[in-house]
């Protein structure tokens, strides 16, 4: 991107991009953070040094755990943080009432250099009340980054979550496509899924600006439309196809296509049951193969998968088998597989499989039967579970060497996902917030009828203690100043709100949770920007370091999250300051 | 913004900037549209001519109308879309297996320039399998617009109903903003949001950037961390305001609000219930009215509303009057109103609103019982609806100069939504699709086992007969070349898949639904793209013209959408011919 915001700035030395999408500027920001901006001004306070934690109140899609995302993104706003003088003279205009100059002048001198914000890594698995991010500098500065820091975290944590939901119901050994873009929520709904979904665990995606973007893999076949767009065979005019090797040309590879074709339909081990296939999808399939001799996929459901796409795809596919090497070459022509579309994927899939089976012991053509399959049909995390533990109906069996195993569930190897991925259909919004926690060193509370929103006061240290099978216990939050806990140490985890929910923990192991990103004046290390790779590495671990319980899919168990006694105490001891005492009359 | 693929471009000497989003380019598409593209060009298919409809298949939100949306950025898209030689390097490097050099000089002179798009006027509301877009042109490029294109119309199409049927709900007489930054999906979710639903009917956003980008009013108080980030009124420095005339000064602001407070405390009308407000408060208020004396707008619920926050906000709007002019007057300092976010909606309003009406009694001060209240408080449409039918517990009466009036409802003027409405919580998608009809001037059919998703074919006309009441009755598609339904002749309008749903239609006015946003080579005229404005008038005015029961929220009918006899007929005579005929065994 070559775009204006995009332009890196420096800070402590280091350059830091600009966010991957140049409209993240300071005006995306809500109008109240301006008037707020300039109220504090004329009172003088704009400078008070205030503290705000951003943490969300809830696990999103009935979870019991969050993946936080969009950090990097934060930091690439916060360290390129400057007003142009077009900007302030639009918030100028745009200030309800007139505002003085001097005000103006203060909006062109503020950026983030007087800024701290320390943050848990991109990728960790998180949890309710936690932090996810501390932001501490001057009120004014800080408040105009609450609205686009928590449009960058919420939907980047909610979309990583989702993905990583997925993976963990499909299982380590399928492949995950992101397939969403069309669906999705805008352009950089769309570029910010593929992003984040490839964080929570997905291998590739369809897109292919995210691809470029991000360095993400990129995966993609053709559409029905391409199928359709054909007539027949017969308007395939360049025919020759070299042999792999390079050694030999056939010169007509549609009619060594057909001869495969009627070698399937003969077959006695398939009951001899295919009758003519689909004309128009035999030509597209040639014309692909043709254009992609070494990646030939082919979607076969356009007209009828197992009466005319499957045989088709296998005609294709052992005539570019003809042309191929023996044994492994970069070059070797490979028919990689078929996707599926529509219809009962345990059921076809499995038919599929059958097929492949068959033709590779009947034609002796090595690896056939492992042919990849892939669905693509309206799929989320509930129809891969329901894919998962269904035997397919009617119950279908494989031969291989002269056993017969029961197909259990389904034969796909590779889910291209779309929709319900990317628009986070379960549940379309996290609900992250940005609350002030202390101002000039006082601590600060907000009340609310409902316990779950009042939120937890001061500036807050956060650790993550481990338990002996090296699963995480507990998370607890302390005051900045008490002392870490020590590893064999006994500490006493209290629930924030609850006074009987209380227990003590020995930790085997103590992660401090919130590192330095922007150290502001502090001087602070600042711990560098991990690679998006690395960043999907944690997450995959993070998750494989959770007891099994806390991520299952049904009636998973609340991790818990703690305060230390002392930070109990004096969020009580506040609480009872600032409520009303009601009057009952 | 001064991006990359914002750059304008000229067709047919005019000129059409690019996408406003600069993310959006020729990359923004799936693989697939690239590897087909190859494979196109490999059999020489490219140029072949096609003609793709884009269409949805069912209505949002369980209703029975969409307000079509994204057509703008659709062509902006369109008019500059172009690859540049380090994309196509990217392509090159994407492509699975190597690819010849002649496709990437293809690649080098594409563009739309023979590509036709007939569209519908966007903030037109629409309905099921009538076309909203027609792309005509090279098989090839086509196909890489249908990604970025559906992309654009899903999510404003979606957002833009969502806001109509919020505005349905809430009625005309109330104010509606877009309050769904923070929340959004990505950064240009929101602001799309912001856009769509000024469009569907909204009347402003809190989103600086959006306001700046698309001309859209901005609307924005404060919130509660600038409420807690007061300690009481003897932090206020500064306490003179200047009246609002010139003529005089108020030397001590602070004492002028307390004065009032204590006079509100001991009002016998209100109970003389009033107690100690919180300090904090009044001191945010006092300076945010010491910023925006012409625009006091004060947040009543961080602590308790009926009995700090609106007394508060009286105390300091009753002390803004006392040095405001009488009479009107552009600089006349006004106490705007209060905004709720938490608890009974329609019990506080309502309350609040007896105050303010016993307030304007009793201290003689004008149109106070008038002051707006705003209500922000994670709102949807289905809480709006319940908001209205719903009379307050316990009741509520006004005591307007004597006369007494029971509350219905509520009383909230404006209404602050984001969350819902910018992620459309209720369904996070809408369905469009993009299928081939035809090519080569030969009509295509995509079958389906689900009836719902067989694709109608041809090239098609799509128009709207209106009835002697002004609403539309029904719109019908007929093949290219058929004559168009005349005025106050009879026509047949058959279901395009059920045999026995039929009627006959005469119209009052017929009006033709895709006009030419593209001429590409055709040399037709092209439609200006009209101001957002202009379409979001459109919009509120193509509500006003439809049936009621077909917009209602409970139960609404189903607008008809019908084919002519002769496409009928020539649908399922193709369909026939292309079903495969099943064999029982």
């Amino acid at each position: 991107m070559e775009a204006k915001s995009n332009k890196p700035t420096q800070n402590a030395g280091r350059v830091v991009d600009g966010p991957t999408n140049p409209m993240v500027t300071p005006l995306l920001t809500d109008l109240y953070q301006f008037t707020m901006a300039y109220a504090y001004w004329k009172a003088g306070k704009h400078n008070d040094r205030a503290v705000f934690d951003l943490y969300f109140r809830k696990n999103p899609f009935g979870g019991e755990f969050t993946v936080f995302a969009g950090l990097e993104e934060c930091i690439k706003l916060i360290a390129n943080f400057k007003l142009t003088e077009e900007e302030i003279s639009f918030i100028h205009q745009s200030l309800p009432g007139s505002c003085e100059e001097g005000f103006l002048n203060y909006l062109k001198e503020i950026d983030c250099s007087d800024v701290e914000v320390y943050a848990i890594s991109e990728g960790t698995v998180v949890f309710p009340k936690v932090p996810l991010l501390r932001l501490e500098g001057p009120v004014a500065v800080v408040q105009l980054l609450e609205t686009p820091v928590l449009n960058l975290v919420n939907f980047a944590s909610l979309v990583s979550t989702n993905a990583a939901r997925h993976r963990l119901v499909a299982g380590k050994s399928k492949m995950l496509l992101e397939f969403g873009l069309r669906r999705a929520q805008g352009p950089d709904g769309a570029i910010g899924a593929s992003k984040y979904c490839y964080i929570g665990g997905f291998d590739a995606t369809s897109n292919v600006a995210a691809g470029r973007l991000f360095n993400i893999p990129l995966r993609g076949t053709h559409s029905h439309a391409f199928v359709s767009s054909f007539m027949g065979p017969d308007e395939i005019l360049e025919r020759s196809l070299c042999s792999s090797d390079g050694s030999s040309t056939c010169e007509d590879f549609v009619a060594l296509v057909q001869s495969w074709l009627s070698k399937i339909q003969l077959l006695k081990s398939l009951g001899g049951t295919f009758g003519e296939t689909n004309q128009s999808e035999l030509a597209a399939f040639i014309s692909y193969a043709l254009a992609f001799p070494n990646n030939f996929l082919a979607l076969v459901d356009t007209y009828d998968v197992m009466r005319s796409g499957v045989p088709n795809f296998c005609a294709v596919a052992l005539a570019l088998n003809d042309l191929g090497l023996s044994g492994f070459h970069p070059c070797q022509y490979k028919a990689v597989g078929i996707r599926l579309d529509s219809g009962d994927l345990a059921y076809l899939s499995s038919e599929a499989r059958k097929i492949f089976h068959t033709i590779e012991k009947e034609f002796g053509v090595p690896d056939f039967g492992r042919t990849s399959i892939t669905a693509s049909n309206d799929l989320n995390e509930e129809t891969l579970d329901g894919l998962k533990k269904q035997y397919s109906t009617p119950f279908t069996f494989v031969h291989i060497f002269n056993h017969t195993f029961p197909l259990q569930g389904h034969e796909v190897d590779c889910f291209g996902i779309g929709t319900y991925l990317v628009t986070c259909y379960a549940q379309a919004a996290l609900g992250c917030v940005f609350k002030l926690v202390e101002i000039n060193n006082q601590p600060r509370i907000k009340l609310s009828e409902d316990v779950s929103k009042v939120s937890i006061p001061c500036k807050k240290r956060c650790y993550r203690l481990y338990g002996k099978e090296g699963y995480s216990l507990v998370d607890i939050m302390t005051g900045e100043n008490e002392p870490c806990p020590k590893i064999g140490e006994r500490i006493l985890c209290r629930h924030p709100f609850s006074e009987s929910k209380r227990a003590y923990v020995v930790p085997k192991r103590v992660e401090e949770l919130l590192k330095c990103y922007w150290p502001g004046k502090s001087g602070k290390e600042r711990e560098e920007l991990p690679a998006l790779k690395d960043i999907r590495d944690h997450c995959i671990k993070q998750l494989e370091q959770m007891r099994p319980d806390h991520i299952r899919r049904l009636n998973p168990t609340p991790y818990k999250v703690s305060v230390s006694a002392k930070l109990y105490d004096f969020i009580h001891f506040l609480w009872l300051n600032e409520a009303p005492v009601g009057e009952l009359h």
